[in-house]
């Protein structure tokens, strides 16, 4: 009843939520990175998991209003291609008007302010004013009159240059001038490093050209199938993009579709159980345990240290025993400055015993404690693997199930201090 | 409000049947195919579009209970790891009795029974009794008196060879002592195919010795991280495997993670429209389409063809005109023995407007259409692609939203007809 429910609920968070983690290392701290995977995600269901664990990795935002409403998510979303081909020409806005912010003043014809401000940024930028596409212009003036404080120019349809930027132009300048403030353009074909750089530099001669200071400073937003390597050329190479929407190679987390958790039996009715199988990789670690964070002077950690549920809590400032399961139970000595307690029961007896946190708080923890990791377990290629330990007990019922069948989960020995880990990374 | 819904619904439906399809193509017709990838969805809801979708694509059965319920999917499982390691000794079942099948005697000792049976099993197999695992026989035990007639050992727990298959064929032959039969063998780990054929070597002696003709017979399942070439080696290479249980490469689709559906604006208010962009790829074809399949004389389809919806139904047994898409608009004449219209409308002015097929009736017409597509496009690797076509004027309304931005879909000229693509595949 409960092994499949639980993996569901803890696979695919975990894994959604790593990748996004790797593409906000990837993409670094500057940009925002915003969730748009719904489309391609497995169902609508799939879509809110991917939409809440990409936000609780390192996202700021999501397209998903469902995800936005039910998690708090902060939302973000532009105008669609198909809004903009639905439009056929400026007669589809005709007498569309718009009344001045703060309410203050007459409604305004926003088809003939707009067309008038098209002309003065065509002579300015010297583009032949008959190459503008009128029904994206129709587009556009539609949706900043529905919300002109929240107008994104969405301006690949036709052309970048020719029609998307010029038409962008005229509706932002048209805004500005009724006291709204258009949000940035949004372009998802085309090279987009070189375009954005073209983009923004359009924008800063208009905004010196027409004296709008902060048009130079709009927003420059892309929409694709971003790739973590895409978002590492956003830190190497120049261009003038401030947010990325990442979809399909989020949600489907296409470098490793699907994350092994599995259910295992580890004690039962007070006695430890174990997998022992031909399967190496598929044995599993006897016995309730709990589980520790080590931290060192610098408050990085050190390691993970699993001990049997009954042990004495690990004490920073002493010794501490641990074996280190990568290097085939190798017995190091550790003096950590901080011991985190790593494992906490929300749920028992039928009981949530606990506070839940908010989303908004299970992602300050989780980038805190990945602000917090040394950089070498970071690295998106060959990162050293951070390292797992156990404690003497739970290494010697180990053994002991292993080799007899039946655990004793006795008195430790003493721990060697011959080999020690160093706090610092 | 549309776009997204939609294709939430349909890219993942249609990419996990795809898979499904291409792996029940791997697999041959001989083997069953089961879904058991709810763990590693996207989610439970993800899980369920997986189960519901890989059985239309061509799978058996599923893990999923809910999706059973829900679509009146045939059901598979057997028994958890956990489930064996739960126990501990004999003395877990003490006392666990069986009536015999038709409730017709009084209720036998199921321990000691099996206990008898697997003294017989290791004596004729010449394996020594006492490595023989006595919590996995509990388990046995256990899970045969509550299921005896869905009896299926999991066998890889602790040894195959030496605890899990004399362990089952106890059980077994004690079930069969009251009547019942098992389903049986499961192997997660190992050499598989070389354990099934063990297995099923061990199985036959004991039908032999035993007596008990329909052991020989026992199905042989595994579960494993099967890609498509391990199904294909399944045909290729010797073994004993009768049904195969697929998850995460099912569900998560490695080879293609996701599936690029886009929903975009064709037509409004009769006026066909177009995504013109510098993107080639992203350009669209225009107008209010439908869709038809054209047959040759072995009823194999020869291509699919779009027209204008006011278009004339292309009829059996005339020339057809077709330009093929992959061909730069290339005219063709095809001569269909007969046409089958792929255009159905479901849904209209917010009625459903036909009944609504079950998942049985989809499979049934998904796995028709697949049996009936040539072998040349249904090659894993490689395959020739099938052709899309449009009709003439189609093709003519594509040129002029083009060149001109205003469509006018006038009449059609007159096809060449020195062109003919041969019924025949």
């Amino acid at each position: 009843m409960l092994e499949t429910p639980l993996l569901t609920l803890v696979n695919y968070a975990s894994l959604v939520a790593t990748n996004a983690a790797r593409m906000r290392l990837a993409a670094g701290d500057g940009r925002r990175l915003l969730e748009m995977g719904l489309r391609r995600a497995q169902g609508p269901d799939g879509g809110l998991s991917a939409s809440r664990y990409s936000y609780i990795g390192g996202f700021d935002a999501t397209s998903n209003v469902l995800a936005g409403k039910l998690y708090d998510i902060p939302l973000f979303g532009s105008l669609a291609h198909s809004y903009i081909t639905s439009f056929t020409s400026l007669s589809d806005v005709t007498g569309q008007t718009l009344v001045p912010a703060g309410g203050a003043g007459a409604a305004r014809d926003l088809v003939s302010l707009c067309r008038r401000w098209l002309s003065r940024v065509c002579t300015f930028l010297s583009l032949p004013e008959d190459q503008v596409n009128m029904s994206e212009l129709a587009a556009f003036i539609s949706y900043a009159a529905s919300s002109p404080n929240n107008f994104v120019g969405l301006v690949d349809t036709y052309s970048v240059v020719r029609s998307g930027v010029p038409n962008f132009c005229a509706v932002s300048l048209a805004l500005d001038e009724l006291g709204y403030r258009a949000q940035g353009v949004r372009v998802d074909s085309g090279d987009l490093l070189c375009l954005s750089l073209t983009v923004r530099s359009t924008l800063r001669h208009c905004a010196d050209r027409f004296s709008v200071p902060w048009f130079s400073t709009h927003s420059h937003h892309r929409d694709q199938r971003h790739h973590e390597k895409d978002l590492v050329n956003l830190q190497l190479l120049p261009n003038a993009v401030d947010s990325v929407g990442v979809g399909t190679n989020l949600v489907t987390c296409p470098l490793q579709p699907s994350l092994g958790c599995v259910y295992k039996l580890t004690q039962v009715s007070g006695t430890p159980r174990i997998k022992l199988t031909e399967d190496k990789d598929k044995m599993t670690l006897p016995g309730k345990k709990t589980a520790y964070r080590l931290f060192g002077q610098d408050d990085s950690p050190i390691l993970d240290l699993l001990t049997l549920d009954d042990e004495l809590l690990p004490r920073a400032g002493e010794e501490i025993c641990c074996h280190v399961l990568s290097r085939g139970g190798e017995r190091v000595s550790v003096r950590a400055a901080r011991v985190e307690c790593l494992h906490h029961v929300y749920y028992k007896d039928g009981q949530i015993t606990m506070n839940l946190p908010t989303t908004a708080e299970i992602r300050s923890h989780a980038q805190r404690s990945l602000n917090n990791l040394p950089l070498k377990h970071k690295h998106l290629q060959e990162p050293v693997p951070y390292q797992v330990a156990v404690s003497t007990r739970l290494q010697q019922v180990l053994r002991e199930v292993m080799e007899e069948g039946v655990p004793n989960p006795g008195q430790a020995p003493p721990c060697p201090t011959s080999l020690s880990v160093a706090a610092s990374s």
